[in-house]
């Protein structure tokens, strides 16, 4: 094989109440890395398209490449050599977990072209170095539902035990991203690193019933556990607009709605598209009341993750 | 109707992880309340088996009858008369839920003796009354599992939320009860304020996967997730033998292993009944090493909560 193309789905993490454990994929918009094997030894960036001129070309430095370097390197491959195209399709710092993406499409795509050496959940743990890179946390709450799909649970980090939990048929994501930028490590930088026993009673509850309200298909026990009393109070306050924006989300039918990620992105769960789409043009329209153009996803939680779209 | 008699099983609270939103019942022990109507006004205690004269004699101090007044208070009946009974078959302070099984017992039974004016779910702000009284907090996760059954969860005290969740068919409980004593206050008061959010996250992981774990009937990821980092190794110090007695439930073959409530009883998760009778001896036996008695109960998830007996 000369060439491989693949595709990793943008994602929601922490969705409310599950900070660093709790992710989940959608369908649109997801990185495309294109990956052709070339004579000369060495891993080249030769193009970026979307980033604006952001990202790094230094492989050693860049999330779609850095995995890839570390497959080789864990697979004892020498002397590899290809050119990678990097087809960013979401913002970067977005909360849509960008980096995530470019990194999983990346490693999949390598994976692929090496002839599948490892599986989807092996190659884990080399996504997790693209974000250690990106973000200064090898967290698995983006790469772990943009490679294998689904909501997904990390339960430890100290052995890696992740699993997915499966999601109502008609639960809809609407994501929307105001213009303007947080840089995630920032972002981690103001969160208290002491929570009261007190709030941390309150989000377990909210765990707890956020899992069993997507496994028992409960719609109205999913909205109400989609309480964040620990990190939104904190993050809200770098996002314009959010409590307005959040409440005409609920207003219109939403069943909850919270912060993606590190933000400034906002994700709303919904029972129906016709719903998601509705309050996704409630929380645009409040956005544009303020002055910030944004941009809204509507989509199902997406099931099966990462593809690889042409070989 | 003249006379009813009601039981409440005991309960194992907080199940490793969900301090405080966690619990469940099982099948025995379990308090047994009689209830006589008499022709005076008032609610009278006219004995108490099993707790070697240690509980109060006042209807407005023991928690079997406060929730009987409370009941009575909300109902807007007066000139009310009863005797009340109450056989404690668990022994005070063990961590089994024995304040909870007489709160719930009792409430059980007055309200069939009114003819069941409340449904079961609207009986439980009662049975918290109970608890109030007995040690000083209104939580929810013994009275919750010993008037409803199955494995409960409380997703937020204010408001109440509180729901069920299936368990696998072939859990079993062990509970071990040694002989010593602490009080549930005293067991409160020595836990900390605060929690690293480093610990928060790794208890809301284990959380989700006990949730998960009981709903897929996945018994590894039950296992993996009966993990406390928050209030077990605090507590724990309180119970002699701890850490011996819990690998001995692990070495035998449960699937894990925590405090039963805020102790001393100790209980373990095992995957059919023979499995639950083996680390139940093996627990039995460290303590014995120790000079410890204990007793050992080995039981399935109760699934139907407080039964009315006679009337």
């Amino acid at each position: 094989m000369n060439s491989v193309k693949a595709f990793a789905p943008a994602t929601v993490a922490n969705v409310a109440c599950g900070f660093d454990i709790f992710g989940f994929a959608i369908e649109e918009p997801g990185d495309v890395v294109e990956l052709r094997r070339r004579d000369e030894p060495g891993i080249v960036i030769t193009d970026i398209f979307g980033d604006e001129g952001r990202l790094p070309r230094n492989a050693e430095k860049n999330a779609v490449t850095v995995v890839m370097l570390r497959l080789l390197e864990h697979l004892g491959i020498q002397d590899f050599g290809c050119e990678v195209v990097l087809h960013k399709n979401m913002p970067l710092g977005s909360g849509m977990g960008s980096s995530a993406a470019s990194s999983v499409a990346g490693v999949v795509a390598m994976n692929e072209l090496l002839g599948n050496p490892l599986t989807r959940q092996e190659l884990l743990p080399f996504a997790m170095e693209g974000e250690r890179m990106a973000s200064g946390s090898a967290h698995a709450d983006n790469v772990g539902p943009s490679l294998l799909g689904g909501f997904v649970v990390i339960r430890s980090y100290t052995p890696l035990d992740i699993f997915t939990i499966p999601v109502p048929e008609d639960l809809y994501c609407t994501l929307v991203h105001p213009d303007i930028e947080i840089n995630t490590k920032d972002a981690r930088f103001i969160l208290r690193n002491e929570v009261s026993l007190k709030n941390t009673i309150a989000q377990m509850g909210n765990v707890a019933g956020l899992v069993a309200g997507l496994m028992k298909a409960d719609y109205e026990l999913i909205g109400r556990s989609m309480v964040d009393v620990i990190i939104e109070p904190v993050r809200s306050i770098l996002i314009p607009e959010f409590n307005a924006v959040k409440q005409a989300a609920i207003s219109n039918g939403a069943l909850g709605c919270s912060i993606s990620g590190s933000g400034p992105s906002l994700f709303a769960l919904s029972r129906g598209m016709e719903s998601a789409i509705k309050a996704g043009n409630a929380m645009q329209q409040q956005f544009a009341a303020a002055g910030i153009e944004s941009s809204v996803h509507v989509s199902a939680i997406n099931k099966g993750g990462a593809v690889v779209l042409e070989k």
